[in-house]
């Protein structure tokens, strides 16, 4: 027998996902997205040239990098603005899973900056933004081929990212913050339509079993089609 | 013979002002205010206690306080996160403004902190900080109002900036980024509905003449009308 | 085929294990674990009382935080000692699951700090963290159960830590800073003897297929019976 | 009827001004000022290069900067080194308020950086500031034009400054600590002979009339031969 | 024969010293002391408690603390505000020299702040801040006494401080700056009438031997009743 | 008649000292060293280049510069790594010393690092330092010079180091922790066999005589030849 979910949800359904492009007007890609109550703003910014480390290789490679933050408006306790290890963690997973997805040599010596600031959280505010940052990017390096800064698209393989919890021995699809708090374990996975980007599976209490993981898997690959398509409409109108 | 301004606007014109309430579902007060193409999100917090600093007088006096930030992708250039100087002259007149228009003793002993962040740049973003800024608040004191908190209104006058710049010998009210950037002399009013909460006026190049002053005084006072009714129309629906 | 590896190991084989307890003489609990060249000094340290954060909870739980550094001398390019966001993330994955593997509640009101400190750097490093914390926080409450400051024993399950790679097509447990240079996918596993603690796999390059993980998770749960007899031995010698 | 001030100053009366030259002998420029009990240390050093964010501009223009700080012992209440977002604040005004003054183009590329430290707070420690640092940057060109580093004078307009401050309904000027401690407004105004470069009004506790401001104009600009006389005295002795 | 010095000096001859009281008017002792072109003000602050580390001793020890930091024009190079690892070693040495010559049980549950800022600096910065800081102190606790807050005088032993140099095989006393910098070996002694207080020799250059040490103490010694006559005229006066 | 010491030392009787070479296999020079129970382990890693402000002279001279840090679980209170005063001062005395030993121009132009991380702390970590820090460099230069990077040795004259008491009118050598920290004169001495590198005597209560002085010279001096028996034993085996 299952769980009670806020808005009727069963345990593999995601909330609404709410893409618009665009929201602001300078950044080279502007994406804000929204599952459910969540709302990240996604901008990608280009600049000239990569990161002192990397000038030494031979073919100049691009760069993508992220930041993430959360206004302090953006949750019922005040958000303090001193980025914590917390913050840094995430936008180190969202650049991470940035460059599985774009062919970096292609991007040329230039670095991309997708900047998400979550303007409300209620969970999922680092997958919001790994699928909405992969956008972002997308938007940018069709700009830099539009004015023919750049040849061949760089997209590699389109990503999204969806948590999971296991909460009460049920394992539950994208959970919102009330479902996350209460939440035995917690697994954020970046997905290709077949394939891993990257998985982090945390018991946040007891060590949990193998199948457990395996169940997330398959809610997680089950909803993927779903949210390529919310991401293909919205850069299709 | 006039300047011709962007979107035909005389000089005494201000851009169209959107205020909308209720964007982030967190805050006591949540505003999103544009000044044209300038959009700020406004949202203040209430937490119960003073600074530190405050604490030893006898009569509980409450606080008001400001941070302001530009989002990264809020301009062309993107912003870096760090807080700079300007960003805190900024947030101190801010919450030296907000302070002016509401009675600390009537609030009690807990602290508002009102968060301004740029969600697009193009000139103004002080002055619309603090117009929606004073929104916010005016809403997160009605919330603690409803909810028996507190009694009597700490507000004692509303109060709304705009600012003003002499570009070519010419007084322009409410400049926009590209009006800005050449300016002369760069001023911020703060005003209530016939006196001066603050005025900074500042030559950016040339020392310039009393008369100056005196026409931005005009221009602005006869632009808080205008002002004041969207204020009153957003608090209203 | 096989791929051939340093010292003739075969896929599923762990560099040889030594650790050795009471280096240092002071903290509660002193481990030297290494995982073949690499070597992490892990000291437990003791301190009454818990964050301010903690504090407000009516039962009196403790709590087990970790710091991770790696001496500048631990690597063949100097390391610098200013903390980068990767030992924060590494440190916030050991103190995680650190406290997955004691009972808080039956640690009473103190907390344990858990300093990782890499004397010798070769692959592994945060894995080889997380066995031999474990070790140190094990002596410490042991030692404060033989004071009689605790009573109950806190340990909950035992943990152990090792990383997989995927390189060439072939997956590869505890691979060597030669090997985990050009993995392809990186894993680190944090197990009980049954049951998963934590689970972070990322694609370095390209996305990687499902069965990928399961290959890791048989490979990681097959060495652990090893682990924990080299952790038995040490603390029953 | 008019307020009693200490030392029998009539409203529109400053305190005596005292400067002396050279007390540095290494600046460029070295001037100590005194507004009464106010006291402060300006030195104007010189430097080759400007900044590097001016220095793709085609013609090399110089560039005249300040920082300002107060000593420990120069308050009643011993100051903390560490500069807050006031200190921040006075040194952009006085940086802003020197640059005005001065025509950078032909100073050529070099960089003029004003140190104002105060030895004694008694009110008006800005205003001081601007006025001394006026003169050390005009010691430090002349030196530079003795020496044929540069040609012709960049000296533009000659600037002063003094404060405001609104007590129990009566204007006064250059209050000292003890009268700008209970003001309803303050008010530092920075002058030419004729001319306005930085006028910054600030209501303290009630918004204020704007006969308020006219007032404190004509104080102001009814000291400033006064002022200039000193200063003029000064570098001619 | 004998190296030729600035001024004539003799090897053993120190520069003019001139010693002013109550420069500043707020600190509880204020000093300006002068070794030749060398100039320190030095603040003595007084506040009630301790730091936080001392407060759970049974008798309340009062605590001496010192600051040291340059104007930036004090120097012909512009000196950064910055407090670099120099700056710390200098307070730290002022500090604890300053606790030698003090009773700290006498002074009470109290701690002196004494901020030692170098107006204008030619070698012997720190010398002449031990000197002087301790003439600020003697001050503050004269004062305290007078205001009944202190029994017993705290001053337990006198202590002044010079330094020494070996320059071209010979042992000058009070090197000013053209000397300093081209010493083999530098020497910073802080005494009493007859005792040590701190010895700190450093070979710049080339290891030295111990007879060098022996003359430096020789002249050190020699000049001490000069520098307590300068000091006891100072604080009859 | 004598004080009774741990171990039943007598006076001028060091603690055994024990070298081990190559602890850490990436360095150009490792040495673990210890005096009694203290253990500190010294890293010399080499960069080619110099720090920016040497680059500018003529002569290509390297540099020799340390860190030093205390592990947090060395001691019986857990350190925290937050680098303190303390921390800064040791490491600028051991990179000051170590440059007095070695020949700078023979070294080209190149930086050496010494890192000197304590893993036990029981008195005299900065001496054992400054010994163990000597060998580490002598062993990187060999390297450099095996590689025919270098010619001729830099080597000028070996130092050693060791500290000495005052506790109870006796003058004692290489103090341990529960001495130290009774000890009325703390005296740190670098010494080569027959000169003085750097002293510093510090009254830690009550000013000392000069004959104390002498005693330490004389017992430091006096085991100078152990030390330099110890560290050539540990070069040639």
């Amino acid at each position: 027998m299952s769980i009670s979910r806020t808005h009727g949800r069963s345990p593999g359904q995601m909330r609404p996902v709410d893409i618009r492009l665009g929201v602001q007007k300078d950044p080279y890609g502007s994406v804000q997205i929204s599952y459910g109550d969540t709302v990240v703003l996604c901008a990608a910014s280009v600049t000239e040239g990569v990161p002192p480390w990397m000038q030494s290789s031979e073919n100049p490679h691009g760069w993508i990098t992220s930041e993430y933050a959360m206004l302090p408006g953006s949750s019922s306790q005040r958000i303090s603005r001193q980025a914590k290890g917390r913050s840094k963690e995430i936008q180190r997973l969202i650049g991470r899973s940035l460059r599985a997805a774009f062919d970096l040599s292609a991007l040329g010596p230039r670095t991309i900056t997708v900047d998400c600031d979550v303007l409300q959280a209620d969970g999922g505010t680092r997958t919001a933004s790994i699928t909405g940052g992969f956008l972002a990017v997308q938007l940018a390096v069709q700009k830099l081929q539009d004015k023919g800064i750049i040849g061949t698209s760089p997209v590699r393989s389109p990503i999204c990212a969806v948590s999971c919890a296991l909460i009460d021995g049920e394992v539950l699809l994208d959970p919102d913050y009330s479902e996350d708090s209460r939440a035995d374990v917690d697994t954020n996975l970046v997905l290709t339509k077949d394939r891993i980007v990257e998985i982090q599976a945390t018991a946040e209490n007891q060590p949990f079993e193998r199948r457990i993981l395996d169940s997330m898997l398959e809610l997680a690959f089950g909803v993927t089609p779903y949210l390529f398509q919310c991401m293909y409409s919205a850069v299709s109108s």
